[in-house]
């Protein structure tokens, strides 16, 4: 009879051969291999930290900065603790030039951001032309004495190579934190850094002051001034407030207009408090969060603040300071959504800030984003521990356009769908209104996801 | 040739038979297998959510609390929101009990919280007895006036069928948020209620109270006043202060004493401020947060807060909402380890809690802890933050009895393996002394897990 003929029944009741015995097994076993590796590639915890991109940054990679008059930069592998990349950038500014900053008010701050604040309102040999020299890898906090032999060593190097005062020599550090930094090889450096300074450096700086982040960051504008033009460009890195062994935000602007020290600082703190003080990846604070501003004074100059000039310039800056801690936030740890937070009806604007970044910090609020979940549940209970002033029973909250409560209880209207689908995106809005005055403030976040505990909890760089 | 005498390179050789590769695949396949079931427990999302109980809970489970001499309990399935178990339960007091309390400070606390508080402080028909009801499956937050309606329809018919005056009615509602209560659910189980009223059911009560708790929670303890042993029970729910559209922590104690209703509140309000206000999950606080403590007066009397009775009672007492704040914790949502920070060399006690809190709530710490890692840079980064007073070069850091860091640098006997070992396991201790006072303050958290994130971004109760 021919096999193909075997009725089922006689079939069945042959006994298999340890021929189809093993055929059977070994097609089993492929089957669960390829099952679990497929499984595994999935779960696995990589050996390697895999450096992703993050989903939410910038379509079109790193701008093309315009050149600003009197500023050159330069990029360097050093070794501070990182191999295969560049980790210390240089940037030399024209005699002339004016620096104003704003800085972390961590109590345990590191020697850089103390050295920085303390020189930042002398006034001696500022014609003499500045530097500000940043490096990664090593963030030099809480490293006692030697923080500050560290930073001193690094400012002399520099000031005598340079041929300027000590005191202009501004210096940056990020990275892991407690180690003492091998600071000897950042001025071994420093030969090479200086003959290759060049004005159109700024992109290799911005890679080379990364640390965990997954793509570097800048940003410009322009501002007329009296017919004239001025330009502000600016570097950035941070990915999130924190980081494996805390990171840092440092930011970097530079500009080409005329003014005086007191005038760019008023703007600079200013424009700081609604930009870079309004973001949060997590309420971590690091202790060596820097932003620093030079103004090289080639340019169209601004003696008066309330001046149209001022104002245009001042709008530009403003400008290009939110466009930098937006792509902070797009970079923050594991962040898949992009979330802007609108506080009205405060009873003033410390207070709408107050509330907003309780909403933005707020665990609850975060996990929700992350779920995709328009839990307003949680708004108002992070509303409600925030210490703001509000009204229970006259508190109104929206998404996107959509009302979702109003008078203290769910808008009648309301359809969970909507919201579900504003919540889907990659970019949220959530308005509330207080109801008691007329302060308010936006604050930017992003969600709390399983990759910001691979991240922070898994590993450690 | 006998089969063992074949050489090993003749046994290489030779062709496997169909059933040496039968053999093969099988023991393969079998391997794989057990591999995938493996892997598979350990990563897959389970379709329903599991009730997993928590590692830190408790060994022994709920204890056998004493019965406190006029005060009955009772429990019920009411169907407000869950199926198949008890989510009401009422506590009668008997006539002369003074009744104490504390609340969530939020500023969009429930109407059943702003009730409680509002007749905290009447004295009229003090002498008629008192009721506490409490329903979990729906905290009845953010629901307008309707909020009021069903708080008042409760108190009136729990007076009514008690015969004791509305303003002894105590009610606490917790669940989800935003929806309109079925409270007429509640009244109808209220002759149920009243008929099942037991002395001995308080572990019935600790059960219907439960919302996200993975196991009821419990404990007791005794003072002797003047020769007379006065005792007090507890029983409280809570997974961290937050859950899936928002749970709540709720604290009933009861005790035997004598006491005015006056100095019961000084002792409580004193107590909370060492127990449960010193313990955080995530830092988001509920919108119906409530302690509430009933004296029925049937015990030894306390006159005096300054006598050795009422300082033995009060020790008694911060053991009782001690030993409940911390089963909070040990339930807390994702929790792994049960982790205690202490403060020492503050300025002023509130600094020191300030401090403690900032780090009990920054999630580098608690992700850190997640992963076992003794990550002391993101507690310095975490002390810096807190706005509390403190020097970095004198700041000091230990894991238990390991000093880790003194003199704002790491100790140069530390020893990462050390601390990674005290990190391994569950029970985790931290000390910080800013080195500037003598204020000194401890709390409790837990560590910030995948679990915490599955729990609120992946599900919606």
């Amino acid at each position: 009879m021919a096999k193909k003929d075997t009725p089922k029944s006689r079939k069945a009741a042959r006994k298999p051969s340890d021929k189809d015995k093993a055929r059977k097994w070994k097609t089993k076993a492929k089957k669960l291999a390829a099952e679990l590796a497929t499984l595994r590639s999935a779960t696995e915890t990589p050996k390697t930290k895999v450096k992703l991109v993050s989903p939410l940054a910038p379509k079109g990679g790193f701008p093309d900065l315009l050149r600003i008059p009197g500023v050159e930069f330069a990029s360097a592998a050093a070794g501070v603790r990182y191999k295969g990349r560049t980790d210390v950038m240089l940037a030399r500014l024209a005699p002339g030039t004016v620096i104003a900053g704003t800085f972390t008010r961590s109590a345990t701050r590191s020697a850089a951001v103390l050295d920085c604040q303390a020189k930042l309102g002398r006034s001696e040999g500022a014609d003499a032309g500045a530097a500000i020299l940043v490096n990664s890898g090593n963030s030099n906090a809480f490293t006692g004495a030697r923080g500050w032999a560290s930073v001193n060593a690094i400012c002399a190097a520099v000031a005598r190579k340079l041929g300027i005062p000590e005191t202009r020599v501004f210096t940056s550090s990020t990275g892991v934190i407690g180690e003492p930094m091998a600071h000897e090889r950042i001025i071994d450096a420093l030969d090479g850094l200086i003959s290759e300074l060049d004005a159109d450096g700024i992109a290799g700086a911005a890679q080379a002051i990364m640390t965990t982040d997954t793509f570097p960051k800048g940003a410009m504008a322009e501002a007329t001034i009296g017919g004239q033009t001025a330009h502000i460009v600016g570097i950035a890195k941070g990915s999130g407030m924190i980081a494996p062994d805390m990171a840092t935000m440092l930011v970097y602007l530079f500009t080409d207009v005329k003014i005086s020290q007191k005038h760019l600082q008023t703007m600079v703190s200013r424009q700081t408090n609604t930009s870079f003080n309004c973001i949060t990846v997590d309420s971590d604070t690091s202790t060596s969060d820097t932003l620093l501003m030079a103004a090289t004074g080639q340019g169209p100059a601004i003696t008066d603040l309330r001046s149209s000039g001022a104002k245009a310039f001042e709008k530009a800056l403003s400008d290009v300071m939110l466009n930098l801690a937006h792509q902070v936030v797009r970079d923050g740890e594991g962040a898949t959504k992009f979330v802007e937070i609108s506080v009205t009806g405060a009873a003033d604007d410390a207070d709408a800030k107050r509330c907003a970044l309780s909403i933005a910090n707020s665990p609850l609020v975060k996990t929700a984003l992350a779920g995709s979940d328009p839990n307003w549940g949680r708004i108002v209970a992070a509303v409600g521990k925030s210490g703001a002033a509000a009204d229970r029973d006259s508190l109104a909250i929206r998404f996107g356009q959509i009302p979702v409560a109003a008078n203290g209880m769910v808008d009648p209207d309301y359809r969970e769908e909507d919201g579900a689908a504003h919540f889907k995106g990659d970019e949220i809005q959530i308005g509330v209104d207080l109801g008691v005055g007329s302060g308010k403030a936006t604050v930017w976040t992003c969600d709390l996801t399983h990759r910001y505990i691979d991240i922070n909890a898994d590993y450690r760089s």
